[in-house]
């Protein structure tokens, strides 16, 4: 029996026929797009095309043309941030968040880009109140996760971008942890982008992301990556129209085949049946786990206001050893460690020595979810592993 | 009947076996990389390594560290180019130049990089003397394609390394056109870094690229990109060591499978195999075209010193509407335009009309040659399309 539980670093299964859909392209398609006069090239457009649209669908966002492909959210959160971010801007960020968002911001920082972190509670809660605190004179942009990779925890996005609307600030969204699973409305939320992956909650494979960007934004950040676009082929300038700015080189196009069936079986199934089924699961097992001793939950222990992510802390044992142990014995693949968010940790109390994260998909069942509170259980009670 | 003839674009069919192994990955195994303490996250991640290795056999390199995977190959000179080249510097390039080189570099401009032009002869050639005329004293960079991707000609790079290694400069090679089709040895040619692209001459998937890098570059160059790598989690900055410098966010594992099945296929056929079956093809298809009236070969026309890769000039036909004709009729897929390449366009004196390109892989045959003759000969019998 093998049962997968990392679906926070990218879920297992994928949505029916995405395998199939990838080799299909490969296999009978291939060619590129936006380059060949020929028909067939058109049609792998159309495919792209539609993508786009399912996209725009799914954050209720108006614009194909500015719906950009990248390989992943990293790219898509380091596009975003370094254009937008130059020599004397500030920005404000949540103590909750990513290395992909605070390794570039690192990095920004020998450039003299500020940020502040805005402090959230030990259950990774954030107060909306508190961005206005952070605010200067520099204040460009709220950089923030729409929730915890570690714990789970949503933060309150739609009134932080209230907030960002009153004060003239950009409000830039990594959606990694809950596109496909939780509503996000670009208009609502008054968002200027978001950045989304294709392989977590989209159940797309690996290698697919992207960001969706305002008209403003996207006529006024230059792109990162520049190079051939398949058009305007006579000027050595990046184009300056959307999506092909941000578009240069040849896509991932097997990917996008993938995705775009990926996301057809999500709006079929529907994301608030997603949620729900993984919001049952995860009850069921935050249930289970408050009943054991010496194992503590790191964040929220309902599910109100949290995704289906769930990280425990097993005190005195060492988690690494546990969540080797749930592998090797009983066949329960986990992830161990700080989940590239050591601030998050910080914040919840479990740096540096981590958690071991659960993290469960619509596909993962009752069934599992006991078997693994009886996995986790049995490992709790033996000794030599302390 | 559908002849493909845009191999320099994309290769199709891909090596056999690399849509099932794409699919394959997607389907069974799904996990991701340096992240997770399960079993199946380090078999994953063995194939990932033997990509390397193979990576590293093709280009006789010797560091499988120091061989970065990315997107594509725009991807990859965008990191290379943005993180040598800093304000002051100046790089020298030839006139053959793809926009995946042109358009950073007009884009740095702005930021005070300057670059020079070597200007290659009407048929793409390069005469390596010429690289010392350009040589300031603050030139840091050679910056050159191993062949045009336009007209096929190849560029002199052993000799062009030789004049870096005297003059210390840093050498970057582009071998979009010539990776899996030409010898390319990372020593022998003095290179500092090339970048690759894995869904041409490699005929793995699109989505897939990457670059190898000096240690010495390794060391002294940052991430353009910077994120989640799944190493040296308790930190916000970057890690200093390869690949994961390069490498954040999830990877196109599918993709990567796809590209390891290509890279063993390549190495069992051999490329000098695949490099003789393709000129074999171009040099019946170059003798072809030399007894038809009106049409020119922009650049070389015999197979001594190119590629594959054989562009037209229909004088007064327009050259779109002859590669229209040609797939609607005759059901060849063929480019025609300016390829992404200008510069190159302007050398050949094929700008700004540009040219229908034919791009020949091992897998098209004597048979579909001569009868892309034959349509070619039809059509430009035709009247109506001047």
């Amino acid at each position: 029996m093998r049962i997968y539980m990392d679906n926070a670093a990218t879920t297992f299964p994928k949505a029916p026929g995405v395998g199939e859909a990838v080799k299909s392209y490969i296999d009978n398609i291939g060619v590129n797009v936006k380059r060949g006069t020929y028909s067939t090239a058109f049609s792998a457009g159309e495919t792209v095309l539609e993508t786009r649209e399912m996209i725009c669908n799914l954050f209720n966002f108006h614009n194909t043309d500015n719906v950009v492909f990248t390989m992943n959210i990293t790219q898509s959160m380091n596009f975003l941030i370094k254009e937008i971010l130059k020599s004397g801007d500030h920005c404000i960020v949540s103590s909750m968040e990513h290395n992909a968002v605070m390794r570039p911001l690192s990095q920004l920082v020998n450039k003299k880009v500020e940020f502040s972190r805005v402090k959230c509670d030990k259950f990774g809660r954030l107060d909306p109140k508190d961005i206005k605190k952070h605010i200067k004179y520099n204040t460009r942009a709220v950089i923030m996760t729409h929730a915890s990779n570690v714990c789970g925890t949503i933060l309150p996005l739609y009134q932080i971008g209230k907030v960002c609307k009153d004060e003239n600030l950009l409000f830039i969204v990594d959606s990694a942890q809950t596109a496909g699973v939780c509503d996000i409305d670009f208009n609502d939320m008054n968002a200027d982008a978001i950045a989304f992956t294709g392989h977590k909650g989209l159940l797309g494979p690996q290698g697919t992301g992207g960001f969706i960007l305002s008209e403003k934004l996207s006529k006024t950040i230059e792109s990162l990556i520049c190079g051939g676009t398949g058009s305007d082929s006579k000027s050595e300038y990046q184009p300056e129209y959307m999506p092909d700015k941000f578009e240069p080189g040849t896509m991932n196009l097997p990917g996008i085949f993938g995705l775009h069936r990926a996301l057809k079986y999500i709006s079929e199934i529907g994301i608030e049946n997603i949620r729900n089924e993984e919001l049952s699961l995860a009850s069921r097992f935050l249930e289970g786990v408050l009943n054991m001793k010496n194992i503590s939950i790191a964040g929220l222990s309902t599910i109100q206001g949290r995704t289906a992510v769930v990280s425990l802390d097993f005190g005195k044992k060492d988690n690494g050893e546990v969540s080797y142990l749930l592998d090797k014995d009983y066949g329960i693949m986990t992830r161990c460690g700080l989940h590239c968010a050591p601030s998050a940790h910080k914040t919840l109390g479990t740096f540096p020595h981590g958690t071991v994260r659960f993290s469960f998909s619509h596909y993962n069942t009752d069934k599992e979810v006991n078997y693994v509170l009886e996995s986790i259980h049995k490992i709790s009670k033996r000794r030599g592993i302390e």
